[in-house]
């Protein structure tokens, strides 16, 4: 595209690194910024900049903020100190906030292990973790282990078991089955096969 | 999602304003994008700055152009003179371009008229058309109206072709029908019914 002047052409090859925005939808997204005030560009740019310069790993539970030192969840007075829950990502720390259900405090992974995609121990926040429980999070009783109820996320939840059961912690795993108002005939078979499994005395 | 922190909130609203990008979208880029080195974010935000800052219209045929004065196109003296492609966007320009097939010169209206939308005439760049006409390109034999060949886009070429039709010069549309490779049996009616009435002499 001879036309597209040069400035355009490298926002386009920056944007459709982006996952899940081709080069198409990048020149689409380009000519959309064109079309705004360049106040919108700038304030994207500054943005950009912002979390470039200020987000890092919250000291205690790796998540991710712009405080200095730990995070808010972390500084909360008002969390349960005594139950930690163990995600593999933000996204997933969000979504159980969102819930509004859980007051405990959590720690951050950043993965899950995985042969297929190379991700081994040393590459999730292990080491902190056992550094809180031996160091500040003394009163912590009650591990969940909330990785995600796929092979990669059970995988990890049975290492972290393994390496921590020696703690002299309660460690539970979140409930995994049919989900809240969803229907039996359209679960897959392995969700379906796990309800049955774990069925649960009433 | 208390858990955030605010500059990822931030840049995540400012993506979600992006067509096609909701929020959960905008996360899911944000996060990966703080997966990535940060000097990725700083060479995003750099691009954006740089098109804010750099490109402009061209003073010549309206098409954006980081060039001082007038675009590439405009400059190139290899370029045709006589024949002028008048298109609705730069994205028209830049698959005409692809096609390699043209070799004269172009004006982009950035916009078709449109009642339903509120594009009136002189939202367009016809004032700039008609101006060039009468000044700098007064060699312009043919106008080829190359604006899309839907309700709107016919519209502002029949605009066009009256406003214009006093000039002395040759009007001319694009073709349309079915397209090449396409199968009669998959065309739409509106576009297999044009074929049919725009049928030529072989």
């Amino acid at each position: 595209m001879t036309s597209s002047p040069d400035p355009i052409r490298a926002l386009t090859s920056q944007l459709s690194r982006l996952p899940g925005i081709g080069e198409r939808t990048a020149l689409r997204l380009v000519h959309h910024l064109l079309r705004q005030d360049r106040a919108l560009l700038h304030a994207l740019a500054h943005a950009l900049v912002d979390v470039a310069e200020h987000v890092h790993e919250c000291s205690r539970c790796c998540s991710l903020t712009a405080n200095e030192g730990v995070c808010s969840v972390c500084r909360d007075p008002r969390r349960d100190d005594t139950v930690l829950c163990v995600i593999a990502t933000m996204q997933d720390q969000a979504a159980i906030e969102a819930t509004g259900e859980f007051r405990g405090r959590y720690h951050v992974l950043h993965g899950t292990l995985s042969p297929l995609d190379g991700t081994r121990p040393e590459d999730l926040r292990l080491q902190p973790l056992l550094a809180r429980l031996q160091g500040d999070d003394k009163s912590v009783r009650e591990l969940i282990l909330a990785t995600p109820p796929s092979v990669d996320g059970e995988a990890t939840a049975l290492y972290l078991a393994k390496l921590l059961g020696a703690h002299g912690l309660s460690l539970t795993r979140i409930a995994s089955g049919v989900p809240v108002g969803g229907d039996l005939q359209f679960a897959d078979k392995p969700t379906l096969a796990r309800a049955i499994a774990l069925r649960r005395v009433l």
